[in-house]
């Protein structure tokens, strides 16, 4: 009963189907091969405009070489305060930035509200030049609660940032997933809601290790290999990244997978509700977050369950009693076998 | 007749089922997993010492990050001067190490001389606090010329150089087939010659992307996670590297797939002298560094000849007439009929 | 009447006679000279303990140099939110520590409580590796709203911090405003209370450019010339550094400074007082934070004065009406009579 | 006997007057004065061109924060192996350019030759992206060996790096000694030269703590004020840059305290020659570079003379039998007596 995480199962056949296909013969590295640039030639297709990719083998990877190119290493990118870049990287989006500072902002349930926002712009001190500039703003889709943002919100939130000249980043780990969710176009979840550079998560989605980092805004994209090199970031036999990308991609799987493990958060949501289990957030995408008192807790890891505590911060409903937050992920890999052994344990 | 580099290979069948048996089940991410333990006690039994093993995917990853560990922001790391650190990396290890700067030495057919490192200390400022100090030395084993150290002058350049107080590093990006050229125990090769910090390559041995960076001296192993993740170099689906170590090492993988690299690389010298084409190197490894005329080198690419133009300049024997040194690499995945056909295909 | 900032004055006479008198004969460079040697040596005099001692230029160099003696580039330091590193520094301390993280405690009148840094330290993540480290604690005395941490505070804080490993600076731009307030030594007032490095301001306090980073834990100080050199931050003319020191620290030149620049604060606010003007913070150096109306500041600034608005923040009183907070800052140049004429200037 | 380093001298005595008529009234700091704007328009003056001018307190801070502003963090700046960049400056660039590259240039006499230079760009690897690109190329003037480029030399240097897409950086800290050895027009020595930024040294030539950055190229200067301010190099009481500053321009008393000191340079050399003593170089600027024997050094040293050795390396004279080089520096406080002392005490 594993439900720790996304990235806690495996590759999905269809990536792990295309990596094996690729492997055969000799090819040049560096994704200097011509499956690379038919698979730059997909997004293209995919987000209907044409924009520059760069593969990687880690979310921190690509979201912190994205905002290193959005910030000079003096300027500040805006952030939800418990996104994963704020949390979860280890410091990588400041020591790819050369010392930029991430600020954050409040919000509940993981999403920046629109008022949120201008009021972080309005606070934020102009004094040239003691205060670091405003340059950049990063947002989460699906964010760190797994709520989603509608692409209303995101083109009013990344709107407003542009008209403060801020560049604009999605961290896109799990793209997919808020796409099933929003059962919108990529485009429009994107560029078209104002987004300059994308973290489009395949990992978590069911690829071994692949992220891809999507530049609309070209211009921010200048000489981008040099930054993705200098990390140590290049595959050489950048063909298996390719490969999984395709795999990924191919036939809608990357959507399938994604509506799969939404399907089964809804019905682990469902199924918590029968138990009388609150929820601390809206379900939107794969994972939910029950607040389980100790006996349910004890019970549910007696019997296997795998999951982590939860902090009580951005809650949209708050513990009582001797609740506490957790959170359950769902996969392509979760089955509906798995949650109705989970929610039978629960007593 | 592909000869670019052995990253031009895919992964070799061990690896790839290693891959595909660890693709089950669910798994802790980020190394959590037994399997991932029973990976590093394997290393500790391999080089008969208790060592501390990280795993990353990328050789550039590996050397910038163990890099990191061995000198301050304001340190020099001496290295030969066509080194893959200094040539190839982009600027990583500087990156990784906040500025730290890589000193170089000159030296024949890639490998410094004792006389080198010796004169290299002699001459190096000690003017506190204008002259950056001496912090490490980091040597390539397997070097970039193809060219291989024995283990007596690995010990004492290592030891010179920790005489000096040196950190000392080994960018072992080929280190199988150097073990496969000396016939040695990776232990002599290692920490027994004074190597403080090894980067153990796997991805141009087999592997699909896999480099083990292994702390001999583990005290500047200390907090080494949090500098791999900061560096977006912990993968979350991190069984998949420790499958591939594990299809890498067991029943001595590694060792075949490297000896089957050199044996390739002698046969490939032998029929280019029996062609009277010369070499710009002695054939050590898996490399072979051919002296080509225009001619040759035509027809070659002719017959769909891959291989790299390489600068003349350390070289053992200079090029004569119109002749041009050349760079072909073997592999695991090199076969006599390639060879064969390349050998034929020289006029 | 400028009440702007005390870096406003010039240099005060002692240290300008200083500066001439050591304006003769040549002497070696970048602090070789003798004169440095004892102003190390009067350093361990004042301080009643033996002290490493580096003379900088600027406040902000100081706060950045020592803060990237006392974390590794994926640490964290913790520093009220609105301290003098977090907000008035362009990100320098995030630039010296390499990409380090500065996380805010909230806490009134610039002051962290023992309740506030009890809090961080008890949320604080320590999932391994994804969150970053906590490593060191910056408190600033005086602090940002003018307001002096009693002894008893600061040791607690810092005990405390300690106890969680971490190290301990203390930002003393406003250091001798701060004895001059407490009337305690200033031994008492840094590594008696646990204070690891002190930035000791002497530029606010009649020094023409000057601040001295002082470590009471000489382990930390390793290399540390380094440090300052790779920053540019070591003057080759240094004699003019000690010189100012040494007119600042002579008969006690930089307390009566400070025991000046308090008063002429406290008859500031005792004459805002007779106005019926409110103060947002009680005054307790050598800064005063009126609460104004619009009418009140616009017949302040009529006649010529000169000052900043105040950010509605971390207020002990706040505004009510349409009153807002200013900053008056006393320096050893502010005069009586300057201040009885921006009284009289209050409608 | 101090020739030491024209850093040994003290300030000048316009340059300290200059700093005392400035210190008197209240006055915004950071450089927020009407004086400055003064000084900033003077620069516009003397260059007969628009310039932007950032005022710091060391030469290491001028290159650094210059090169910073020439290059991103995976370039490559092309500089003499022997140049203050690399050899004297602890990383400081490195460290600026967040581990951007210095490559070493070789030369006679401190200079790079126009054949060097186009050597080092035609056998400069483009593998992208594994090499690092060329972004800048910095030049001194006056060289560390005391040589003076030609403008023409200067003008062809610049041109050709600018043709192969290079920023361009003139290390000027002793620029006006170079100006008062060409006799040329500040303008003629460095944008009318293919100078992009100045390094506008005025503490060796008499100031007590003092550059300029001066961008011809305007482009290169955008946001610059906030790396300064990230470097911790903007003075709060920026009032006694600018005074100094003025003092060192007024009245040309920066051309005369040049004029003065090569002069001192020329009269020791003249001596030299007299006493039989050969020179390592060609003395063109305020430094003499004398070969001499044991016994020389010995007597001199034990009649009080203070000065350096210097490396043995891109000298224009070779020693001969136990002759060693030595470095003299003249300023504008050396004077005929020392010089003639100096000269008696040669045995």
């Amino acid at each position: 009963m594993f439900f720790g995480s996304d990235n806690g199962a495996g590759a999905s056949k269809p990536v792990m189907d295309a990596i094996l296909a690729a492997n055969n013969d000799f090819r040049l590295g560096y994704g200097g091969d011509l499956e690379t640039r038919e698979i730059e030639q997909k997004f293209n297709d995919l987000f209907e405009t044409n924009c520059s990719v760069y593969l990687v083998a880690t979310g921190t990877a690509a979201n912190a070489l994205a905002l290193s190119a959005l910030t000079p290493s003096y300027g500040v990118v805006l952030a939800h305060e418990f996104s994963h870049i704020v949390e979860d990287e280890c410091g990588a989006p400041e020591f790819y930035m050369g010392g930029a500072r991430l600020t954050k902002i409040a919000g509940e349930a993981g999403k920046i509200s629109l008022k949120g926002l201008e009021n972080s712009l309005k606070l934020y001190s102009k004094r040239i030049p003691h205060a670091m500039p405003l340059k950049a703003m990063s947002l989460s889709q699906v964010t760190e609660a797994g709520t989603v943002y509608t692409c209303d919100e995101l083109t009013a939130l990344n709107g407003l940032a542009k008209q403060h000249g801020l560049n604009t980043h999605l961290d896109g780990a799990r793209f997919g997933n808020a796409i099933a969710s929003l059962n919108c176009s990529p485009a429009d979840m994107s560029w078209r809601a104002g987004v300059d550079v994308l973290s489009f998560g395949a990992t978590k989605g069911g690829a071994l290790a692949l992220e891809a980092i999507v530049f609309f805004n070209q211009d921010l994209a200048n000489e981008f290999y040099f930054l993705r090199k200098k990390g140590g970031h290049l595959l050489s036999k950048h063909r298996f990244l390719t490969a999984q990308m395709k795999g990924y991609l191919e036939n809608d799987h990357w959507l399938d997978n994604a509506r799969h493990a939404n399907k089964m958060a809804r019905i682990m949501a469902e199924g918590l509700s029968k138990k009388k289990v609150r929820l601390a957030y809206e379900v939107q995408a794969n994972e939910v977050f029950p607040l389980l008192t100790e006996t349910q807790d004890k019970a549910l890891r007696a019997k296997g369950g795998i999951y982590y505590p939860w902090g009580s911060r951005d809650l949209t409903h708050n513990p009582k009693g001797d609740e506490k937050p957790f959170r359950l992920v769902m996969s392509f890999a979760t089955t509906e076998k798995m949650i109705s052994s989970f929610l039978d344990a629960i007593p």
